[in-house]
């Protein structure tokens, strides 16, 4: 296969040089539009090919590039701030809501569906909670071209939607445990600049909203789920994260606390927020006067949680996995899982014998089917395999099967694997076997590699002057901390960095302060209560717990 | 069994009883603020069981009474015009989803998420189409406390949202087919009187988009989608539909023609359309300018359809089926098939016979589920048979299978059919047989009686002068018809009937003017063309087809 390892170098260098302009013009145009309009025009559509930017060069620029270039979302010229998902990345969060859904509904949680808009009334029920939300609040003022009497907001959230039903539904403890979640998008119309799946003013989701007779149900619950939305990142996006609790000035509004798990981003080593399951207490219940006669005859303000998973996870995924030639896939959430190219057929290969090959193509292609395994057979005529190498590379695709005549004679398939590149074959009797071993095998050492990058960059540290260093240095550090809201702040402020490393191309590296992530529930060894201060010289404090600090999304 | 059902009768007759005063009070108020507040008092929640009209004496507040107590759907108070569905309902639109989705899947069809949200500038794009919707769209004017330098509705539908990108995706044969579907939820402003499921201001769909090279390519999937559609209605609602063409009147605005199936509802003799699968043609794609090169290098628009179906579907599944106890399911939609209630235990019963018979009781549902029957255990305390049974009927469960020490000892289960009322007993060894079969029994029953219904109320005629009578007596009619839009206009003001066929409690029958509800692709006999007269004595045409007509939703 080496020739067409060549072409494929060539196609890229090609695409690549053929890019570069474009590229200039595309980064101009982003960064004055704040859109990358690669691909916008449609000559260019195909010429360009591959990513114009490096990974490690200009972060930002690269996963702008990778989400467009890669097919998974398109941005939506005509309102900024929103995307279109596309097949690529719906069959991800297919794959996640088919995994989470039928997890939750063994559980016993029931699917229902609410409308999209709050009217101002309801809002005014729940100041606290609201107050976060109200600046990004959609609000709609007219139907056709008649004003409304009351204008209504689209959900940001749909606490304020639906409790004034479980208020009226439930009226014993024998209405007890009602539990209901809705997959849905939301409105929230940031300010901040938007990016596609981290940030964006509509965002799919799905929201659990969940009543308990006892506190302790209650959190079995948070915790139940919280291990769930650990396993979407971990099982299926091969993303590791940290489980704990969110400290006081990052729960939910109007929360009573909130479980969390964080994901890293080793290029620019900053913490991201992967999903939270959130304890409400009886805050809402009181708010909404959602009451029970438990069994004792006694009025109790019921106890509720809820919970919710956006398509964040796939820009997580995408930035961590992703290198310069583009996505990279785990094989449990890829649309294909193997793509099989016919290689070393040329205009002299005489008709009968491309028949007799692309027969065995199509043999192979079934066997892999039978075996479990989403394949996709590559025939498009007028395209070098080397083009094909680079487009399926650029797509993320976990597995490439090439299969040309000199393969069929030793009766072998060669293989190239997406995400180290490595390459060998396959003897056909084996591939019903094989493959499906080899996709597992790329799975967990996806995992494992993040994993390692994670372990390695999460500092437990007990020397203050070390912080911004290590956070400089691209690592999340564990400190002994007070857990106190202003200590929080200071910290925030006293961590901004004044060197500012500077990636090849002159971009900068973030040097914001520091947030706590979480409060890990698995707590290193070495903080004696009563004893270990918290690690802000500023604060004169007791340390309650190791927390999680980092610079972040 | 017999005690049992004799509590049934006076469990049904006391809560009617009871309920009559608060039904009463529920009508006024349901005139009034046009929501029946049935049920909307905490208190008289536990009293107000069973239906409080008749299916026949007052069909619509019968259906409002229907899917609010059977716990369908609640009236969002908040907003008029929208409604929570409730999880029997997301239930059944559930296995309406995952039905349709499979075979679209099959055929190709991707899934995308496009934003909820339009610019005024890109609806200005297709005029003629946008006419139909502009009424009703709801204008988001504010985000926060900021007014919004453009204004963006919420869409009625996704035309305009994607096809720009369609514009940009395809630009050779090679990309077509593009075929993408989304699940969502639209908002249509309705000024009419909303009803659940049968006319809300948000919906829940899918609608579906794709693009083909040439017409034949285009009409082919237009009819595979509309047989799923009709699939959905028939072999999961066992609701029998009619197929056939809208006449130019009734098509959807912009589009090139239109396929739909159409339903019937004995009880007022009115049609309702099913769901609609549209050829859309070259209209978009002159309008979005969506060309592609052919084969021979020539420029030509492709061609379009789009296909949606929504959740009015329940609606219809609810009108035709139901009866005076309430909701009646198909079993292929039930969330619970068959429940199972434990009968015969009094305060009399010693300890161990009553575990003893629970334990039997647990047996049978693990049998019945392993035979892959969706059963459910009523094992609530404090409430009578009698009660489990009406609330059961209610809420339209398929069968109902009592279990007493009496059965236990001649080793059966005694059944009752939600549909027919029928009971008798199943020996216990052959439950894991016997249930699944009857309850396809049941929705094979459900569907040939609606057919039986339909087609003798399908009058073919040839007598102007029957028309009307034949509207009258609930049925509806096919006509030689010009398919003339002016005649169509003048069919419908010439059938506006002076005859006000009264129901016993005074609701009169619907009296408005007929329309056309499709041309059947069955045509019935006897239209010969150039000769047959259009049937509207005031028109002089030729008739061009037998055309199906009627009052309608």
């Amino acid at each position: 296969m080496e020739e067409a390892q060549e072409q494929s170098k060539n196609a890229l260098k090609k695409a690549q040089k053929q890019a570069k302009a474009a590229a200039a013009k595309a980064e101009k145009a982003a960064k004055a539009a704040n859109v990358p309009v690669v691909g916008g025009k449609k000559d260019d559509s195909k010429e360009i090919i591959g990513i114009t930017v490096s990974k490690e060069g200009n972060f930002s620029q690269w996963y702008q590039d990778v989400v467009i270039k890669a097919e998974l979302v398109e941005y939506y010229n005509e309102i900024s701030g929103f995307y279109i998902l596309r097949p690529a990345a719906m069959h991800v969060w297919g794959a996640i809501r088919a995994w989470f859904q039928e997890r939750i509904q063994a559980m016993g949680v029931e699917e229902a569906s609410f409308p999209m808009f709050l009217s101002k009334k309801s809002l005014e029920k729940e100041k606290e909670h609201v107050e976060g939300f109200a600046p990004e609040l959609a609000w709609v003022t007219k139907a056709g071209d008649k004003d409304l009497e009351v204008q209504v907001a689209v959900r940001p959230t749909s606490e304020a939607v639906m409790y004034p039903y479980y208020a009226k539904w439930i009226r014993s403890h024998r209405d007890l445990p009602l539990r209901l979640n809705q997959w849905n998008s939301v409105v929230r119309w940031e300010a901040k600049q938007t990016t596609p799946f981290l940030r964006a003013r509509e965002f799919l989701w799905q929201e659990g909203h969940t009543a308990h007779l006892t506190e302790q149900l209650a959190e079995k619950e948070v915790l139940e789920i919280l291990e769930l939305y650990a396993g979407v990142y971990e099982q299926l996006l091969a993303v590791p994260v940290v489980r704990g609790k969110k400290t006081e000035n990052e729960k939910f509004a109007g929360g009573y606390w909130t479980s969390t798990c964080e994901a890293y981003i080793p290029t620019n080593g900053r913490g991201i927020q992967g999903a939270t399951s959130h304890a409400l207490g009886q805050n809402f219940s009181k708010m909404f006067d959602i009451e029970v006669e438990d069994m004792d005859k006694n009025k109790v303000h019921i106890w509720q949680n809820s919970w919710g998973l956006s398509t964040r996870v796939i820009g997580v995924m995408v930035m961590l996995h992703g290198d310069d030639k583009g996505l990279v896939l785990p094989p449990r959430v890829a649309k294909i899982q193997a793509v099989l190219i016919p290689v070393g057929l040329t205009a002299k290969t005489a008709p009968e014998d491309r028949a007799k090959h692309l027969s065995k193509v199509e043999e192979l292609r079934g066997t892999l089917k039978k075996a479990g395994v989403l394949v996709h057979v590559d025939e498009r005529d007028g395209y070098t395999p080397g083009f094909k190498f680079a487009d399926w590379e650029l797509k993320g695709v976990p597995l490439r099967l090439e299969f040309g005549p000199k393969d069929a004679a030793s009766s072998v398939v060669t293989y190239a694997r997406r995400d180290t590149g490595a390459k060998a074959t396959i003897p056909l009797d084996n591939i019903a076997t094989e493959v499906p071993a080899l996709l597992e095998t790329i799975q967990k050492d996806l995992y494992d590699k993040a994993d390692e990058a994670y372990r390695t960059h999460r500092l437990v540290l007990t020397d203050w002057d070390k912080v911004v260093p290590a956070l400089d240095s691209r690592n999340v550090v564990l400190i002994p901390f007070c857990e106190g809201p202003e200590c929080e702040d200071r910290i925030k402020e006293m961590t901004k960095s004044e060197n500012q490393e500077v990636g090849p191309d002159g971009h900068k590296l973030p040097s914001m302060g520091m947030k706590s992530l979480c409060i890990p529930f698995e707590q290193p060894d070495g903080l004696v209560k009563g004893e270990t201060k918290c690690l802000n010289p500023k604060c004169s404090a007791l340390a309650k717990s190791w927390t999680m600090f980092g610079r972040s999304y």
